[in-house]
């Protein structure tokens, strides 16, 4: 296992999809993003539809709290609601209103397809499973962002226009929380299927709703291009 | 363990709180329908109680169906709402039909706090967790009615007058379709928690529910008796 | 309003969006049906996804059991899982058997991106708001194909060799089980927005709902087209 | 219609079962505890009782994230979890530990009846109807505990051992709190049932929901009464 600093569930599963997981992380608009030769159309385009994610994302972990079963765990989920609501979706407001996009078009943009097929995916999962179905249908955005915004923040051209996108992900507040919230979900892992996870008989559905979370996001970037 | 025709996860969960279990199966109110000597107004103060229990057990299996993650899951959930909703409940409109109760009267029924809190606990199960710790909480309803049912129809005074509420429990309709469920129930929990589920780390908490739910059927029998 | 044998509620809906109404109902995937053009390749890249479909589509009417709130709406709702899971589902099966694609293969197959955004929008649609945003993401799905059946049996290529899923959508059976849901649709709809529905404050949602579940409807049979 | 400071729909639903709604308010509990001659055992049987009860209810509050369709729905209920999660819930912890429970065992605390009756309802108003469904079996606890606070903090004797529970419930934190939950409420409406809602088709059963929370508000000190 590769180790990472969001905790030992997400890099089993991670290690367990590496070709879509590179394909996510490492996709070309990403790379836009990193030496700023992404367009501006497509990235806004990509920013009103994640503004669109968030508010599905933050539906879905109130669903996690819905569906704690410890204090820690609704705790730590209604933290990340309130990081969703309060301040994530802040920087898509700000950076559409220098774009003349108010934050009620934003609430009102019709969603894409694969803006869709992803947050009513999570949606779903959590509707169908646990908590453990919902944290895996979850996890690669959160953990994701983090990779990303971590070796952008180190590797990106100096003159890039997405240096304050690259800085919400890459920053403190944002590690820290994804920190927990790794932590949240080796706990939650460790209380529902003991102490060797990947062994249970679980483990390959969990990987597999991980695995198509991660296809989802590669959709969600391919959306993003065709905004250009 | 001691064995049981609907499988072995309900004999588990069962030996796991004898004394509920037998407080449950052995209630007075069940000894009165057995014996005969059950108040006919307790009887039927139960009856349209149980008839808008069963209407949110209805709800409840379909829940089922929505959690399921087989076909098998699906279609026997799906086959155990039928049976609820167009023959189990066609009992007690037939009974209360001819006590002069119609059957919007029965859906209409001011429910007693332990219907809410069973039906409703049920159901929150279902939307809190996955589908064993729904079926967990449905179990000793469907069980729990198949062994009153067996045993009453072996050992109950002729001339009870509650013979058609026993035989709808004994007849071998209800037994078939409860050794379905206990079926549902084995492969569900094998294909959740492994070969050893009473040594998983989920056990207790499933051993919860089905105490709790067990404790609660206790309470809809003392409920029944209020009536009288 | 163009009157419609399944009910008023959708005959709004269906002309509240005339344009994607007409796509979906007269699109490539459809005329190819009719005068046998349809690629083999497509028809069964389509017919395993939609197996994936109805399964999704049964939960979705599990979830509309949940949500009822008359007896009515129980009993239809359950009917409707039945008809899915013990009857549509049996042609898919059927003809992709004789294909060399067993039931467990279809259960499996892993879902296109207008699948999941599909099927995911409707049980979401359920989990958000009441029975009416359920019916009004499901109504598509069962008229359109209503619509088309009648269409494509008086119309088709008498050697279309998708004769089969026509009779399946063209025949009584089918039909009957429409109107009944369109029967359920209007009287859901009195329940909760009154004698004038089309003039209550929740209108426009509804009709956003149908509409959007009718676009999805597009990328379903356009998604057929591309496995040609 | 007598005026609440609470809204204009909280205001029509407490007019609309005014003896529930004096029960509730006005209970042997709620006056033992402005007097001061409520039993210690009797407060912290309710007290550990309520700690669990606020679980369900932040739960609950995550579910009207799920369900909310505005951006200020989803602001106002999440605000609300946090609230509750970490804020209310601090007297119960505090005033506990000073009785020597901690928070584990405030958490692992075995529901009443009463309890789970209450908590469960709310959930499945939820699951089963919309946001308004859900507000409505929201609103007795919210809104009464804001009537009972203001008039024991006027009316109380000075020397009630009560004092904090009575503040807690009587500051401007939860008064303010309360008023914007009163505002979201009446939003709610409006955007559902319109301009004239008490004259809307689902009037009857959103009161039938706030009258059955409050009768569960009623057992609920009963519950507590039990306790001494």
């Amino acid at each position: 296992m590769t180790k990472s600093i969001y905790g030992e569930t997400f890099a089993l599963w991670r290690d367990g999809c590496p070709e879509p997981w590179h394909a996510y992380t490492h996709h070309a608009f990403v790379e836009g993003l990193r030496d700023g030769t992404l367009p501006r159309r497509a990235f806004l385009h990509y920013l009103v539809q994640d503004y669109v994610f968030l508010v599905h994302f933050a539906r879905a972990w109130s669903l996690a709290v819905v569906k704690s079963e410890t204090l820690d765990e609704m705790r730590y989920a209604a933290r990340t609601v309130d990081a969703l609501v309060n301040h994530e979706m802040a920087l898509h407001v700000k950076t559409c209103a220098a774009e003349g996009i108010d934050e009620a078009t934003l609430f009102a943009a019709r969603e894409e397809f694969e803006n869709l097929a992803y947050t009513r995916y999570v949606m779903d999962a959590g509707l169908q499973g646990d908590l453990l179905d919902l944290l895996a249908a979850l996890a690669p955005c959160c953990f994701g962002y983090g990779e990303i915004g971590t070796r952008l923040a180190a590797t990106a051209a100096p003159d890039t226009p997405y240096g304050d996108w690259i800085t919400t992900y890459a920053d403190a507040g944002y590690q820290d929380a994804m920190r927990s919230v790794g932590a949240l979900l080796d706990a939650a892992v460790a209380r529902r299927l003991g102490p060797d996870p990947s062994a249970s008989v679980r483990w390959p559905q969990l990987q597999t709703r991980f695995t198509t979370a991660t296809r989802l996001e590669i959709g969600f970037w391919d959306m993003g291009l065709r905004g250009k």
